[in-house]
């Protein structure tokens, strides 16, 4: 309780925060913070007017804002949680309103590419600026599917550098606990090469499985028997096309190192099936096995 | 109804049955008989004695039998639902006793190397043999984990011969519709090329990340941090590594070409990154989420 109170209390120093995109991610970080003993003022920003009016309808954001001077006007955080693509231009596009006092941070899922944007694009005001990564999703995206408790018990990822502030981390942190979050600090490189490995190269791995077969003259037939090994292994092919292409390319120097040690995995596994080396597959298996039942048993799945 | 009546009077031509191995699979064909209008008499036949009591105790079986000679003696049906390692030497302890009545068929995951031993071992009685593999699984295994509705819609592969006997087509045809099962016939080359591209390439993949990942010096870290996509990815990498090895070498020649081509598609993959080829990857990646949702939605997941 003790702690939770001084959660409120950081938290409560923020009175005015603007949130580019108010989809499932923004909306979710706007639903938590409504649910504090001192909620701020939220202000949301983004492409689609439809969305920032849904927003305003279920009252995760106070005001919607066309206007990006009036919204930086008096903030004192700005949460960056569009598609990563945009994250240059939202950077360029509040430049010019930011004061020493406005903590900016983001939501991305690489980190390198967006802390180099940043370092370019925010000059002195670089300072205040603190990498975000929340480790946290779910199917739908969208204001409507934004909920409170997104980001409880979920790990979040911060990137601060040397130059970085100490009280805009401070911002930030609070900002993310106030949500439930697991805070961890990383470099953005360390925080690009651990991504690149559990999760976008799954998503490499399933979109080429997937594209593979779907082109072969029987993949209708590939297709009927596929079953539920297939629907858990492919899921995440199933994810969105142009964000995949964006983290792709951010993260591509770490994602070739990944593809490159995993086409010897292959290699491997492959020599071993040729050689009908018995032994040497049931102990690469029983490996696995062990590993993946121990890394649930930490998920609680 | 005409069609369900139909179908247990074929199902009531059974009298006896014996099943070899009453774990989730042998066990929910037995559980789902014992639901039809005339259902025959069970015998279990197995190596743990705990499973087959468990399954007299459920009332899935009506006997548990150590004799073969009995269990066989006046059988209509054998169904053999071990693990597919141990098929042979069931074929070869059952051979001495069956007659010109007895049909036989099996559960295993692979086909080619089941009727190259059917064939091998069964002499006369190979054209009673018909090969068979319930494309239905669920976490658990054991007796206590079988369920009447285990088979309802999910797709039955039979993979019957020239020399195969149409009545004993129509029998295990029977058995299975009997248990909700639908009905594919094909022969057993075609059904292990699928199988490989669709079953036991995803989970040789994912066999292969986890223990790539695991072998690391800072596995701790990215297990920390991976998280839903992972989890559905690698789920299957949890499975049993004894089966899968078996799997795997029964069937090493269809595998190995679903390996070679996966890697020709990880290549392609990695040249497009390389050359920073955005359109590339965004066709690739969108024909891949759109054959997947596409595919998701005949599964209705």
């Amino acid at each position: 309780m003790l702690q939770s109170s001084k959660l409120n209390d950081l938290v409560c120093m923020l009175n005015k925060i603007v949130i580019f995109g108010v989809g499932l991610i923004g909306g979710s970080v706007a639903s938590a913070l409504k649910q504090t003993a001192h909620p701020p003022f939220i202000v949301g920003v983004g492409r689609h007017q439809t969305s920032l009016d849904q927003a305003l309808a279920l009252g995760l954001i106070d005001q919607v804002e066309t206007d990006i001077a009036s919204a930086i006007k008096d903030t004192d955080l700005v949460l960056i949680a569009t598609p990563v693509a945009q994250t240059q231009s939202v950077l360029k596009s509040i430049k010019p309103y930011l004061t020493e006092h406005t903590v900016i941070t983001d939501a991305g899922s690489t980190k390198s590419d967006v802390m180099a944007d940043a370092d370019a694009i925010l000059g002195a005001f670089k300072s205040q600026f603190v990498g975000g990564h929340p480790i946290a999703g779910a199917e739908k995206s969208g204001p409507e599917a934004a909920f409170a408790e997104l980001y409880v018990g979920k790990n979040i990822i911060l990137t601060p550098e040397d130059h970085t502030s100490h009280s805009a981390i401070q911002t930030v942190t609070a900002l993310w606990q106030a949500c439930g979050g697991l805070i961890s600090c990383m470099s953005a490189q360390t925080h690009d090469r651990i991504f690149a490995a559990v999760s976008h190269l799954p998503h490499l791995l399933a979109f080429a499985l997937v594209d593979n077969l779907s082109k072969r003259p029987n993949a209708d037939l590939l297709f009927k028997f596929a079953a539920s090994g297939f629907r858990d292994f492919t899921r995440i092919a199933g994810s969105h096309p142009e964000m995949w292409r964006d983290i792709a390319l951010a993260n591509q120097a770490a994602l070739l190192e990944e593809l490159d040690s995993y086409q010897q995995a292959i290699m491997t596994l492959s020599d071993l099936l040729k050689l009908s080396d018995a032994e040497g597959l049931y102990q690469l298996f029983k490996h696995a096995s062990l590993a993946r039942t121990d890394w649930a048993k930490t998920k609680s799945e």
